[in-house]
């Protein structure tokens, strides 16, 4: 299987995502060759609230990428919110043109039960589809919940989409996302008001920031395909004058992330294979009942496991 | 402290929730106090899509339980989305008429650090509520992220907000919504569309659910006070008729899965006071460096973890 990965063979690396999704003990050692075999890509990390046009954005940058000859994996990290229908990014992109394209891989990754394994989840997609030869590796995520954010901050690039139409940009700010951006792009830039948003986001950046960590700031109509070359030009000069030093400590940190859920999940597999399931309800039965609490018990379930060796 | 928190008093629970978020060594003494003198309160889950109006649906609840001589506890669970600007639902509840009144409790929980800890913090938030002595507890969330809505459809009774406005209404209902709601509230029912809605609604939970688990759909104009007293008359109804044994079932549920967090976080403490910082940097450099994957450094981890005993 790793063979065809290192193929890039699309069938071999969504059977592989799948795997890691499932949690096998198959997945496990598949990923050990995984990570022996992955090369860098350019991860580059795309943000924004649904309705900026992030998806429109991704397409042309997707057509740019290919145009240059790139082979490009897509991962888009979906929060599977019941308010939003779920997998909006992904279904919207695999209907899209490049879906036959042979070097293209799109995936739409859930969270939904991942909880908090989002780090280990979008880190081991973006190792298959390093090992799968890609060079340019888009993880895409609507910010919502503060991991989807942890994640598009470790991409080498991360760009910020807005729009002139929202009400509440400046609020963003407040947030802390001017942190998260090396690029801004300012999308629907033909609306009314892409003028005057431009003016007070670089005013902020001016008060914020000191010159070199100043994120740019740059204008497109997606649907036109409007400013998406000076966007790219954007991330290719970022991504050269980048200091090597500054990814690679992006890259560990989501390498230590990661590891700590891997850590998590190992423990949580060990608990459910040494805790019976009648021991741990015959616990919550107790609490419940205020003869003890969560606490305590913890304490004498770690014991126990350890004991277990 | 804990015979402060008995009394109710609001600093000393504000001082408690404190304490656990920031997850000190003598939060864990509290908590084992608070669980011993904890009383159950009757815990609200309330959740919709953003601009719903819930928050002005959670005041005039509170003004109904107040008239009825209630204590009240609110706890709004806040994704700290950058786009969203966090705090949404907690800094505008602080503002309004309730916060003088010394039986309403009112916290703004940030899940901001808790990764995947949703569950520990709002279990331990309504402990520290039910040991002060508050009847009613409500949990509001604005429905993004996974484990937000896990937590909110652990409580006893689940009201979901919507309103006439949204256009992807429908869409809610596929991603599992339906399962959620033990109350469907259609608030701003004077908008055009309300009636519409509130069809299209009752027909689906015809086509979807046998008649006896079928939540109730009610219409209210928060902003007015209309519809709030038949919601509430309707939440009673349903504590009165609720088996007894399914509140209990929803109730051990939060509690184990509090209890697996608990066991995580405590685990996270172990890892960090066992494996130094340098030796964990030391694997990491290791991974970057494609000498070893995550895999093989966890098992390595937790077996050290293990000798250490």
């Amino acid at each position: 299987m790793i063979k065809e990965i290192r193929r890039g063979n699309a069938r071999a690396i969504a059977k592989a995502i799948s795997l890691v999704e499932n949690d096998s003990a198959a997945a496990q050692r598949l990923m050990r060759q995984v990570f022996a075999w992955r090369k860098d890509a350019v991860v580059l990390g795309i943000t924004g609230a649904p309705g900026t046009g992030k998806s429109t954005l991704v397409d042309q940058l997707i057509g740019r990428l290919r145009a240059a000859g790139r082979k490009i994996g897509i991962v888009a990290v979906d929060p599977s919110s019941p308010f939003s229908g779920g997998a909006i990014l992904g279904d919207r992109i695999r209907m899209m043109r490049h879906s036959v394209d042979a070097d293209v891989f799109i995936r739409s990754m859930a969270t939904r039960g991942h909880l908090g394994g989002l780090a280990k989840a979008t880190g081991e997609a973006i190792a298959i589809l390093e090992a799968a030869g890609k060079d340019y590796i888009l993880v895409e995520t609507v910010g919502v919940g503060q991991d989807e954010v942890e994640v598009v901050k470790l991409a080498d690039v991360v760009l910020v989409v807005l729009t002139p139409d929202a009400g509440d940009e400046i609020q963003a700010f407040k947030a802390g996302i001017m942190e998260i951006a090396d690029i801004f792009v300012i999308n629907k830039a033909d609306h009314p008001g892409a003028d005057k948003m431009e003016r007070q986001l670089r005013a902020m950046l001016d008060l914020g920031l000191p010159d070199k960590d100043k994120p740019s700031v740059i204008k497109t109509v997606a649907t036109k395909g409007q400013g998406t070359d000076g966007m790219l030009s954007e991330v290719d000069r970022l991504m050269e004058k980048r200091d090597r030093r500054l990814q690679e400590i992006r890259r560990k940190r989501l390498l230590a992330w990661m590891l700590r859920d891997v850590i998590r999940e190992k423990i949580d597999q060990l608990i459910s294979r040494d805790i019976p399931d009648s021991v741990f309800e015959e616990y919550v039965d107790q609490i419940y009942h205020r003869r003890t609490d969560p606490y305590t018990v913890a304490d004498r379930l770690i014991s126990r496991l350890k004991e277990k060796g």
